[in-house]
């Protein structure tokens, strides 16, 4: 067969084949080929295999790549289903006064927290959300990432979440990395709807889900539940008139306490529960009777300081098929770093590296339903790959030149 | 006056300055000036102020360097004072057993854990210990290192020590990274003296001392004072025989329980005792009272999974001058990132971004007794420092190009 791309005698090949996602233990497969090759043309994968026998299988166009990975381990390009990947202004002074003590409290008196975000965000540009978000893109591409959500839900009026959801739909066309993207509205109540919720909450399902969809700027709907901010019936009520519309849901979960979030995503159906720092195992078992997938975001449980992680192994014992994400967003979410994802899990949550790689690239595209497209490396899928440097422990360890190159869609970006 | 090397007009430098080690409160000033330029001549800094002031006070020789480092913060070199640098073999391996639930008894029956680093040592030339411990080194400089302890102890015998110690004296020449060595031949005992362990402290003091002063290949002398190892009584007289041959003491101490180490260290007046995990206040008292500077090391923490960090707070409110590293090893120490070691004392232990700055370069630096020359941006000392991409928080979110320019003695590098 005819190739144009070749990552030829890799020391390790992890394919984390499919079909997606790996549910409990099997999990922990993520069927590794040693001394081995992968294929492609025009941006889709032809063959993964023993390199002798790629190199008798395939015949190369004159013009075809081709990268010797000796020494070196190849993995699905990443996935990162759970970003806040576009908004404006910047909190970083915030974090630097988070570390000297501040409380939350103290840092929202003086106007900072969410709320510094959304007032950031009304005031941007597109142009200005578009360019904040492809940097960040850059960053999120180097560290490996080749597919990612993001989402709205830092404008929390209708105006605003539109024009964050055109600055994702520019951004899917304007980079490498693939984006599906997330409506959010019900991300927070903003400032002038405090005391009138269940009015905010009418605004999202009446006004905004309908223009959302009329202009077909989302694939997903997505809440946050939770104490003090939305309550289980109103995170239904909003997912379901998001799934009346075409939105498919998908949830913030259980972060700060058991607030129902799970048992939202389980009776819905939804596609993936994320957070999840305080899911118990009644819960988990619901999630995986209805095959919800865990989204786990550790690193933002690590820069919140929160003092706990979401139970993973609990998930995973109990039949989930556990999936991570960066979180990445202003307030907390301050790595673009899958890997760094990745070290968190095994190290902070005691995932196996089998575990953890699963979870950010099969199990991750299950999570935003594109198990069928990329997430593993299998004949027929997107070639979308990363060669790191050394052995697969090398991924997990936090430093050092990891990521050596990084292909999407069988080219070598950026 | 005359400069070679220019960093003009960043958004803020943090000079660090000095004296230091800075101690309990004063660790959280790091001495920033907004607007400054950072000038130097022949490997030294020659002015650090206002931009506008450095462009009346230098004249540029006419193949000096100038760097714009607009938007950016300019940090001292960091300076990581413990690693374990130079090893042979490679138990990567036994990272991945170990994550997927291994024991250390386990791993350490299939010949794993130190004793395999310690044959792997021995087996190893000195030409292939320089080249390992050169790639590490180029990984800690790529972070922003440019002054570095090194140890030996993974000889465990006469041979091997001299080995190791000698390929730390060539890396010292061959690379930019300024180090300084330490003899630390009580690491572990060696199987071949199990049970007879006091014949091995003897050897250490009566044979391996001597030797290693005679060729002048150590600074210091280091031993592993914890249940099991070595006790306080032979650590004791471990580190006052190194210092009547000229080996200035410091100490693995209270890693694994309070095994009387951090009080060794106060009674001899070592310069620092390391790990800390389980130091109490009587004797952060003792050692804020001799001055022995805590060098906590929190990667090594997170990656052994040991559930707990140093009590970073508790040594500052006692007046313990803090400094970090990143204990870099083959068995659980695989960050060469110090950035990512601030980000695990801000987010784990609780420091302030300033206090982990601080404790990364001035007080990292008094840690080894190079606060004369090295560990802040101040006329006369040598130019080392890191152009960081945005703001000094950008340093601690583990994920992005965070280093953009490391300078070494007034040269960009590598």
């Amino acid at each position: 067969m005819t190739a144009d791309f070749l990552i030829r005698n890799a020391e390790l090949v992890a394919t984390c084949a499919g079909p997606g996602p790996r549910v409990g233990a099997a999990q922990n497969d993520i069927s590794a080929l040693a001394g081995a090759s992968v294929a492609g043309f025009e941006g889709h994968i032809v063959f993964v295999g023993p390199a002798d026998e790629c190199d008798r299988a395939i015949n190369l166009t004159s013009t075809a790549q081709v990268i010797d990975a000796y020494g070196c381990t190849v993995v699905p390009g990443f996935v990162d289903p759970h970003t806040h990947l576009v908004f404006g202004g910047d909190r970083r002074e915030e974090l630097r006064r988070r570390l000297g003590g501040a409380t939350y409290a103290e840092i929202a008196a003086d106007g900072g927290g969410i709320v510094k975000t959304v007032a950031a965000t009304r005031a941007a540009s597109e142009h200005e959300l578009i360019e904040g978000g492809r940097a960040r893109l850059a960053e999120m591409l180097a560290f490996g990432t080749t597919t990612a959500e993001a989402k709205s839900g830092y404008g929390l009026d209708l105006v605003t979440e539109l024009r964050m959801l055109r600055a994702i739909r520019a951004l899917t066309a304007g980079q490498p990395v693939d984006l599906t993207a997330t409506f959010m509205g019900a991300h927070e109540v903003p400032i002038e709807y405090r005391g009138r919720r269940g009015e905010y909450v009418k605004l999202v399902i009446d006004e905004m889900i309908p223009a959302v969809a009329r202009e077909g700027l989302a694939e997903w709907c997505d809440v946050f539940c939770e104490t003090g901010v939305f309550t289980p019936e109103e995170s239904q009520a909003i997912l379901e008139a998001g799934a009346r519309h075409g939105l498919k849901p998908r949830i913030h979960a259980d972060e700060l306490g058991l607030s129902g979030g799970a048992g939202v995503a389980a009776t819905i159906g939804a596609r993936s529960a994320d957070h999840l720092i305080y899911v118990d195992e009644p819960h988990a078992r619901r999630m995986a009777g209805r095959g919800v997938v865990a989204t786990l975001l550790p690193a933002a449980a690590f820069f919140l300081k929160l003092g706990r992680f979401a139970p993973a192994r609990m998930l995973i014992d109990q039949g989930v098929a556990v999936a991570l994400a960066t979180d990445l967003n202003p307030g907390g979410g301050f790595t673009t770093s899958m890997p760094f994802v990745m070290s968190l899990a095994c190290f902070g949550m005691n995932m196996t590296l089998e575990e953890s790689l699963i979870a950010a690239t099969l199990n991750a595209a299950a999570s935003i339903d594109r198990a069928d497209t990329v997430g593993s490396l299998e004949t027929g899928k997107l070639f979308d790959a990363v060669i790191v440097n050394g052995a697969l422990a090398d991924l997990i360890r936090v430093g050092g030149p990891v990521v050596r190159t990084v292909v999407k869609r069988g080219r070598i970006v950026p």
